[in-house]
């Protein structure tokens, strides 16, 4: 790997190209939805597959559809460096959400092969193939399975069709009984790479090209209830009043006061409903969502105590009741720090957009199958700026060439580092034999 | 009007009895529910005829199906004190509200009658056919037919069935030809006496049976948009959000806050809505209500605008666009103030529970019929308290007996003021010839 890098405009304008002949295999006729096992799914993991071998690589269907690509090692016995991403969609989506973190590993892949150079593992390339679980509302599914974590009751769930997913994977030409198969033997796994939109508006709006993710923020999900006194909106006095909604907005308000304590925290109330919700009416009962996330689990932990102790203590002095029930837990994933320092010293070595001459580090705020990894192996994630306003899960979602090659350059570069068995990586480690 | 009043539990009790027979004539096998022509309809309207012949008045049914009965004046050509209030109800509502306001009357004229005895002036107590318009989302219809006033184009409009207003009254036995019939010469009107429960909680608050209304509350309308900018829960850190819930939020809080500076004033956000809200999403859009009201306009409308003003600081602040809409505006009615010292006279000469030997005077923040009164004639209003808290258009409304023969008392000693010809009444001005 002596060898200058190939250009960042052409390797991120065959990132992009791909991109685009993947978002024309659509579920939909008007936009871009990609959901598991559909004609268009299957279609796009063809593509996949086929340029995978383009590259060099040996490619294998895993049980569940997933497109795994093995561009062996320059030792037989050596470990495994995992890339990838997934390929599936959410309905109406962005077009590089999952797919960047296919594209840029398969690109790397290719130019190491036509330099015919191995490294000192080999490199494997996991496209997912289902990620975002739009159709049978799963979630991480195809990563689960590759660890052989899936519960097999996900069979039984059906589309909004009432297709269960069981039946999907046979019409698929997969054998639902057989997806304990997709099990990969993990002690064979080095570290796992993914390379990701950032899909949020952080390094666009401070100008960096690519980040270091420092963990993928654990989150938890809530659902409250008020329950005040309904009443007439005429005859009922203020000071008599017990109502439901003007209690959750001071309780939305003091979710959000504690949430913008900075960091990586975030909170967020998105589902507000008003039980009977009409103009004349004092409302008697809201039910709300509370969203918080932060990228570590002790800083949501202190948050969301603090901004539930204040919603109790608002209940209490308007007389309403509340109730509040814990939907979803997830805890936060650290990124392994010596994957974050090779990934910020391979940014340092290209000359991508980087104001001040730092690395941007930051947290992920949204899920990756860098989360289900992270159970078996040490992760990594590189962030890749995202246009338009950082907007994803949306058609408006763009990644500019430029930062697609940088991101293929700076991918280049980590392996160029992990050859040389340095960084603290496991390949330094299996030297000294921890 | 020499002899003493009859007893107030014989009365209340009386009254009761007849709002409960009325109660059985319902719309619905399981609520308490009587929409404008239905079978139940007007079946109440057969008993209220019955009871107002007893009570010896001549009966008529006007052209949208009220009922009126007339009771002579001891002078042929003297003017009327028209009395009444509704007989249709909300869905799922309450058995008192509209119905006190025509038992009281009848059960006053039926004294009258026993004793013999006319008044100086007619009476005409008129059980209005639509007050609610439950059914077919009309408002006053009946009253404002008194007036000439109602609108052909109601005739057109359908119920959840699909049956036309037009169609309902053919069915009823009545011709939408001739709504124009139900109009009365106002030219012979000297005052509108309307009973009514309270529908709130400031009687029974502070312990009083009767309550003088100050004025009928006018009233806006409006529909608040808010548009701020939608993503990712996790990945749009808090100082760069757009959120247009949490921006609607304190804009609720700034409408409660200035609707609660005291007095008749109130304020109510009854509807909210967020577009396409979920969990972890950050909401792009809001709607809400809000509905203020007011015993005088000045007071409502000093509120409007610092509310208003108040939510576009916010929107600024926040970032997001505020679009606001009227939908409704009522402006409030005051009751002619020799009836509210004739009805606070009345108070006083009988035995009712009134803290501190005070007459209790109040705005109503509902709309009555009395509104629609008021363009034609000077209005007066009685409340009577309402229990249970004060709720109405609920099944849980209650008036305790002792109270609706504390009402009927007022009243008839109300008749007694305007026999006397005192207290500025029409009758002393037409003495005086003004």
């Amino acid at each position: 790997m002596s060898r200058s890098l190939p250009s960042r405009s052409e390797l991120g304008r065959e990132i992009l190209a791909r991109a685009a002949a993947l978002a024309r295999h659509s579920d939909s006729a008007t936009n871009y939805t990609r959901t598991y096992l559909t004609p268009a799914h299957q279609a796009a993991a063809r593509d996949i597959a086929r340029w995978m071998r383009e590259a060099g690589m040996e490619v294998r269907v895993d049980a569940v559809g997933s497109v795994i690509g093995r561009y062996a090692a320059n030792d037989a016995g050596a470990r495994t460096l995992l890339m990838g991403s997934h390929f599936d969609s959410v309905r109406n989506g962005g077009r590089y959400d999952g797919v960047l973190g296919i594209l840029v590993p398969i690109a790397c892949v290719a130019e190491l092969n036509a330099r015919g150079e191995r490294l000192p593992c080999a490199i494997e390339v996991a496209a997912f193939a289902d990620e975002e679980g739009a159709r049978f509302q799963t979630s991480f599914l195809a990563s689960r399975a590759m660890l052989g974590r899936l519960d097999p009751a996900v069979l039984e769930r059906r589309d909004a069709q009432g297709v269960a997913l069981r039946d999907a994977m046979i019409v698929a030409g997969l054998d639902p009984a057989r997806i304990a198969e997709a099990a990969i033997d993990t002690s064979r796994l080095g570290a796992y790479v993914e390379v990701h939109i950032e899909q949020g508006p952080v390094l666009l709006d401070e100008g960096h090209a690519l980040g270091v993710v420092t963990s993928i923020a654990g989150g938890t999900r809530h659902t409250l209830t008020v329950r005040g006194e309904s009443g007439h909106a005429g005859t009922v006095p203020m000071p008599r009043r017990h109502d439901a909604l003007a209690a959750a907005a001071e309780m939305v308000l003091a979710i959000e006061k504690r949430c913008a304590a900075g960091g990586s925290l975030v909170g967020t109330v998105g589902m507000l409903e008003v039980k009977d919700g009409t103009g004349n009416v004092i409302p008697g009962e809201v039910r709300f969502s509370a969203d918080i996330r932060a990228g570590d689990d002790a800083t949501r932990e202190a948050a969301e105590a603090d901004a539930f102790a204040a919603c109790e203590s608002i209940a209490k002095r308007r007389g309403v009741t509340l109730e509040r029930t814990r939907t979803h837990h997830v805890h936060a994933v650290p990124c392994a720090p010596w994957l974050q320092d090779a990934l910020a010293r391979a940014i340092e070595a290209i000359d991508a957009p980087r104001p001040r001459n730092e690395v941007r580090r930051l947290p992920s705020g949204a899920g990756h199958d860098a989360m289900i990894l992270a159970e078996a192996t040490e992760v990594g994630m590189l962030f890749v700026r995202c246009g338009a306003g950082g907007v994803s899960h949306n058609p408006a979602e763009t990644v500019d060439a430029e930062d697609a090659g940088a991101a293929a350059q700076a991918l280049l570069t980590l392996l160029a580092l992990l050859a040389k068995k340095g960084s603290g990586s496991f390949l330094a480690r299996a030297e000294k034999g921890t």
